[in-house]
């Protein structure tokens, strides 16, 4: 038997129990969970269990198809297998001899803008003569957009600069080349796990049913080629190069203690997002730029919860799928050090931060951005999410054939 | 054996050869062809001939992952085949008596906004005062947004008339219900069939060696909800409760001779947008409205290509996969009757068309649309795309529990 670090501290205890798919060394991608430092391998603790193959599966996907029911079931199971302290030698990997994959195939994914906070600085930054810096329907609805799901990678995948189009507001005409104003934007992600018909829209109260587990994302923004495609369409080849997850999806089982009551929603809000439960989420998240952290973004200060982004998302009738990824938009907070972009914590490029003596604004080459966020358990352990990393490396040549 | 009809008219000679999906009667899906009236099981033709299970499978994306020159070879293969006019009883069947599926896994679905007349029509509509109907950005780079993958459906399902939030510009807030502004958008679609990895754009010149084949699109439109929403990131609910597609994929090797030039694009596109080879289509396409032609969309006013559409959606290194779909945006000639939308065709609502002896704007629950188109082939036989058929029908007290 291998022993588990059962130590405080760690953010990864019992109360936490995250999902990914990881690969031994010489050995095919499957399901794990991560106690301390260790990978447990649930296709060899718990075979076929709970399903035929459905952790010795390249994704979570067969896994999160299962349903609510079974996700109480298995991490039950999982607590009970677990909680003394060892495991069969042929289940545990040490993190760091492990290949940690995309967790889950993403179906479709839809990025919303939920910190009221991020929405007004934008507005304060891009409309600057317009006393209100909220649109007339920010407040009435989660507004969202559907990003792109072939785009969204792992943590630890570099991401090649983009490049793309832009035009400066004296510019003649647009110029072609890599961004020069390459962005992050710190979020959560939301991962469904058990979808929903064509026609047939869930209510806000079975959100819990659905929503399977919580990831942080980097949805990486190329502001100069934002700036000039996104009217009147929204957003497209600004963030559509690469989104980062982080590897290990932190069940919404796991969550309960870090439920919290949103901040007041007024005006109130329409029946089909009216919320009877709390539904805010006390997470803490830290933006690292090239290991210094530069904002904590506080979540719970978030306009719009996850379970009326799914209402919203599917009240037209639109079904929605195992995969289904559900992004919050920027974090950002009321401080300065608590905004989640860039171009909100430099004021558009105007007002660098310090990073290692330097003043910066965008991101260069070689940049390294990491995300990290933690939320309280139901004891004193806090729960990890792990991190969202990724390195910028310059545009190259390529072209496929 | 089986006769096939191989008299002309039926716009489904052996210059067409389109794919699709379907199951005979007790039978699980599999790939086929259509010939005349009758569809040729390619999983009994063919077997495993190209490929362990390509077409004993239940979408095109196996197939379609084999590449552009297995294509070209099983496009040859079933020509010579079928020449003779007959196929083995077990491979044919009427077809009346199959049902048609979605014919692939849509993976990103990208619609554009490729007519320079619909555009211009939606700017006089929506921006009244400005002299330039067109936004500043548009003759420069095909205008995109990611839509809704999981909600395409195949020609033949219903469609639920979407609720959700709309407000009237004297309105004092948003009000929730059914749609009262249920639109259509006449489109064609373009699949990938060969996709493209991570950081690697695809050139515009070696688009034909991605784009597999193409299908007649309705992305319908609930107009009230997108005029409420969609500013600033983009449709959202507006469009993503259903957009239906045509049972059969007609390949890229069958619209050679449907190849025109594009109109002239004026001021000139950059370098990576640049066309050395005509992209226009040929195609002409029809509208009906419960059976009456309310509208005849002529695709070969296209402004922007697929091939164009494809190379700025990967400029910026974002990856294309097996099932990519790539709509062109709704498809309107110069005059009223070539308009591709009913808020173009019936201006804003202002000026019904007549449909059955009555005055007619947007869609009543029952009213049934019908989406045709077809090409020029490279002798006397036009290439029919067949149909994207759906029924509204009215919003249900339906929940997902």
């Amino acid at each position: 038997m291998s022993d588990l670090d059962l130590t405080a501290g760690s953010g990864f205890g019992l109360d936490n129990l995250p999902y990914g798919v990881f690969s031994p060394p010489g050995g095919a991608p499957r399901v794990g969970t991560r106690v301390g430092g260790t990978v447990v391998d649930l296709s060899v603790l718990l075979g076929d269990e709970f399903g035929e193959g459905v952790f010795a599966a390249d994704s979570l996907n067969p896994f999160m198809a299962t349903g609510h029911h079974r996700w109480v079931e298995v991490r039950g199971t999982l607590r009970d297998l677990l909680a003394g302290g060892e495991v069969p030698d042929s289940a545990a990997h040490p993190l760091e001899r492990v290949r940690m994959h995309l967790p889950f195939e993403v179906a479709d994914y839809v990025d919303f803008y939920a910190s009221e906070h991020h929405a007004s600085n934008l507005g304060r930054l891009f409309r600057p003569d317009n006393p209100e810096p909220l649109l007339p329907n920010w407040k009435h609805l989660p507004v969202g957009y559907h990003g792109r799901a072939g785009s969204v990678v792992v943590s630890g995948t570099d991401v090649v600069r983009p490049s793309g189009q832009r035009k400066g507001p004296d510019d003649p005409g647009p110029v072609f080349g890599p961004s020069v104003r390459l962005d992050i934007e710190a979020e959560l992600g939301f991962v469904v796990g058990s979808g929903s018909p064509l026609g047939t829209p869930v209510e806000v109260a079975a959100a819990e049913q659905h929503l399977f587990g919580a990831v942080v994302l980097n949805d990486w923004s190329a502001r100069d080629i934002q700036a000039w495609e996104y009217v009147p369409l929204g957003p497209h080849l600004g963030k559509s190069f690469a989104s980062t997850i982080s590897a290990w999806v932190v069940p919404m089982l796991a969550l309960g203690a870090a439920k919290v009551d949103l901040p007041r929603q007024d005006p109130p809000v329409l029946d089909y997002l009216h919320l009877a439960r709390p539904w805010g989420l006390d997470v803490d998240m830290a933006v690292e730029w090239n290991g210094q952290v530069v904002s904590r973004p506080p979540y719970r200060e978030m306009y719009w919860s996850p379970a009326q982004m799914l209402a919203h998302m599917t009240v037209n009738g639109a079904p929605c799928r195992t995969g289904d990824l559900l992004g919050s938009g920027t974090v950002s907070g009321p401080d300065r050090h608590q905004r989640g972009a860039f171009i909100e914590l430099t004021w558009g490029g105007k007002e660098p931060v310090m990073v290692a003596g330097e003043p910066r604004t965008f991101l260069l080459d070689g940049d390294t951005v990491t995300i990290s966020a933690s939320a309280p358990g139901p004891g004193t352990e806090r729960i990890s999410f792990g991190e969202a990393t990724g390195r910028v490396v310059a545009s190259g040549p390529r072209r496929a054939g």
